[in-house]
């Protein structure tokens, strides 16, 4: 189905015709049905978190939700040849596209709102926008009932998170071509199953991957709204900000080569244990990143073979790190290398310094009243995209700042105001 | 099958009948191919190294291994209500028996010879006794093609490792009434499966599990031989030694808490990071055993979320730890768990001193031309049973030292002459 509209541009129905049908309440609505359609999918009875990884059952049931909300809408629904979802408001090919959304993956054990927040407040500012047409909206129409000017997609990037495959934004960096297509078909998760084999099962076709200028060329500006990770809005009376900046950032992975060996009779002086070094090199990183403002975190670790009384043959741990400017960063993996002493260290991602258009952030900010305008650390697909196109994001409020954890949380009316501040962002632009 | 010989005692060929067949070479080639025959079961691909975990499909092969093995030699057949397979040469129900044997299963990626070597090694010793009752063998058979006087078992004791459930030496430990029937039942492995239900799956009645009076009152001594896993008799010139003693020992689990986050937003002094005070305790455990001349081993950990980019929301790991004497190893394992700070910690097993029969051993010992007597820190079925029953250990040669890894071996020479020691060890009990 890859690349083919579903529904054709032409199904789409004129705003014009849906004034009638259109109250404030049902945008309201429509967001909370959405919200709650889309939440049990891939819930974790026990942690109650979410494990929707890229290709899998759960991200099916995600991807199916996504063609089900453009085809309600009488959008067009296509998936593009890296496996990334788009439905679209009038004509896909006229260019000069603006274009909202987000991802619907999640890390091992997410919250509900990393990714499906940007989707679903997409989906409602559309149905914002439609209802801003209507008659009674009163709220200064540019077309009153016309079709926009510009054609509008809502987009769903395939596997952002990386939690399966290892590589983060693997959708859009395949789209811009920085995921080489033939690294990225023999990625492996941790079963051993390439992403190529994932997507087949799935039912994507792994053959066409790669860059797309096609599709890139029809874009004209790319706005991801984004549930904060962190606790700047909520220091302040502001449910939106404006992001200025995504902090370079990448994965390292160690591995920490020892010897299996009996632990009840090899004497410690004999002894090839991987794990203290392990241990070392966490605490400096630690200290490290302390030392420089900077984030490090071994979060995810793989012990062979993981026997009680088995000293380790291998412990692989892999390093996230994350620092203000690429200097920082380079100085802070180099001293962490060091800590880790012979450890085998491998670079799998990294993601330079990006700094999204300056005029289209100012005029955000004032469009929203002078929001605040915050950097982050975390890696998005509007981060990819900002190499290529003009890309902004928009953060609601998280007021514990919790996030990759099936307690982060955003207020319902911090969630709608991010509703109204997209829609009001759309309606500037088309 | 529980308790039902398969194969009645009175099918057994007298060993007179066997003369005629029988030559040293016979007993080598034999312990050959049950070497050969045992060799594949379980054994993983990728590592080389073997994966029979109690009650599995590996397990289940080599278990039939066994009962063939019975079946080759005429000998009676049964499991007991705990799982343990027993063979039998003579009247299992006429008391005194004397019994040789080990295990079969493995740690995760173990070696061929932890627990195999004793079970077939104890197979191959029966085909010499009867070797030497031929009317060539010529060393002084004390009842020349007579049936024996005592019984003689040959024992494989079910889960020895503990590697799926947890608790070492499952089968003895339940025999003995040491682990609790509902205990043991309830306990689950990495997939949420219980004992119970992994003993079902494999045609085994866990309700019978339980302190088993009659079969302990069979038993009038236990024989279990077991490649060494340290390198005390590498340095001498004698294949084979005698156990004194099994350090005490234990495993706890440690539980450091913390909450999941997002590894690239969260400052470092906001996080609740539980990765650090893991590295932390690891090092102090490493210091404290060198320093008290004990053993600390933190070879098994489970992290979650484990994902790149999240924090952990806990780091469980179990720590293996063994001292000369009861006295070290409670001190270091109150000093290890001080330095865990907060983390929450259970122990999940633990095992006094056991010391060995001492008149068993030293005549077994001189009987073996005064070869090495030494102490050892793994725990084994022996050291359970010698509670119960008088016991002793001989060890063979392993050159490297090295155990519980797909590099664990010990040279044929080597395991033949344990094959050789322990035919006259029971040549001389029975």
């Amino acid at each position: 189905m890859s690349g083919t509209p579903e529904n054709a541009p032409e199904n789409a129905p004129d705003i014009a015709e849906e004034r009638a049908r259109v109250t404030p309440e049902r945008v309201e609505d429509g967001f909370r049905r959405m919200w709650r359609d889309l939440l049990p999918a891939g819930r974790h009875d026990t942690t109650g978190g979410y494990r929707r990884h890229a290709w899998t059952a759960a991200d099916a049931e995600c991807r199916a939700w996504f063609a089900e909300q453009a085809r309600n809408r009488g959008l067009a629904y296509e998936v593009d040849r890296n496996g990334n979802q788009w439905a679209w408001l009038g004509d896909p090919t006229a260019g000069d596209a603006v274009v909202a959304g987000s991802h619907l993956d999640s890390v091992p054990d997410g919250g509900a709102y990393d990714g499906p927040l940007g989707v679903v407040s997409a989906f409602a500012a559309l149905d914002a926008l439609r209802e801003r047409d209507a008659p009674c909206g009163g709220e200064a129409p540019r077309e009153r009932g016309a079709r926009p000017a510009r054609p509008l997609a809502i987009v769903n990037f395939a596997d952002e998170e990386g939690a399966r495959f290892g590589v983060a934004c693997a959708g859009s960096r395949l789209m811009t071509g920085v995921l080489a297509p033939d690294r990225a078909r023999g990625l492996r998760d941790g079963d051993g199953v390439t992403l190529a084999e994932a997507m087949e099962r799935a039912g994507h076709d792994p053959s066409a991957l790669g860059r797309d200028d096609e599709r890139l060329s029809r874009i004209g500006v790319f706005v991801e709204l984004h549930v904060e990770q962190g606790r700047h809005l909520a220091r302040t009376p502001h449910p939106v900000g404006v992001a200025s900046a995504i902090w370079p950032h990448g994965r390292w992975r160690f591995d920490f080569r020892g010897e299996a060996n009996h632990a009840g009779t090899t004497r410690m002086e004999d002894r090839r244990d991987p794990m203290p070094a392990y241990a070392a090199t966490v605490l400096a990183a630690v200290e490290r990143a302390r030392a420089t403002g900077a984030l490090a975190t071994f979060g995810r670790v793989r012990v062979e073979p993981n026997g009680t009384n088995a000293i380790a043959s291998l412990v692989t741990a892999w390093l996230d790190a994350r620092a203000p400017d690429s200097a920082t960063l380079d100085t802070l993996v180099k001293e962490i290398t060091r800590a880790a002493g012979g450890a085998e260290v491998v670079c799998e991602s990294s993601t330079p310094v990006v700094d999204f258009d300056v005029p289209l952030t100012e005029w955000l900010a004032g469009l929203l009243g002078g929001v605040p305008v915050l950097p982050t650390g975390a890696g998005h697909d509007a981060g990819v995209l900002a190499a290529e196109i003009p890309t902004a994001m928009l953060f609601v409020r998280n007021p514990t700042g919790v996030s990759h954890s099936p307690d982060e949380h955003a207020g319902e009316r911090d969630c709608l105001a991010g509703v109204a501040a997209l829609a009001d962002v759309l309606h500037e632009l088309l």
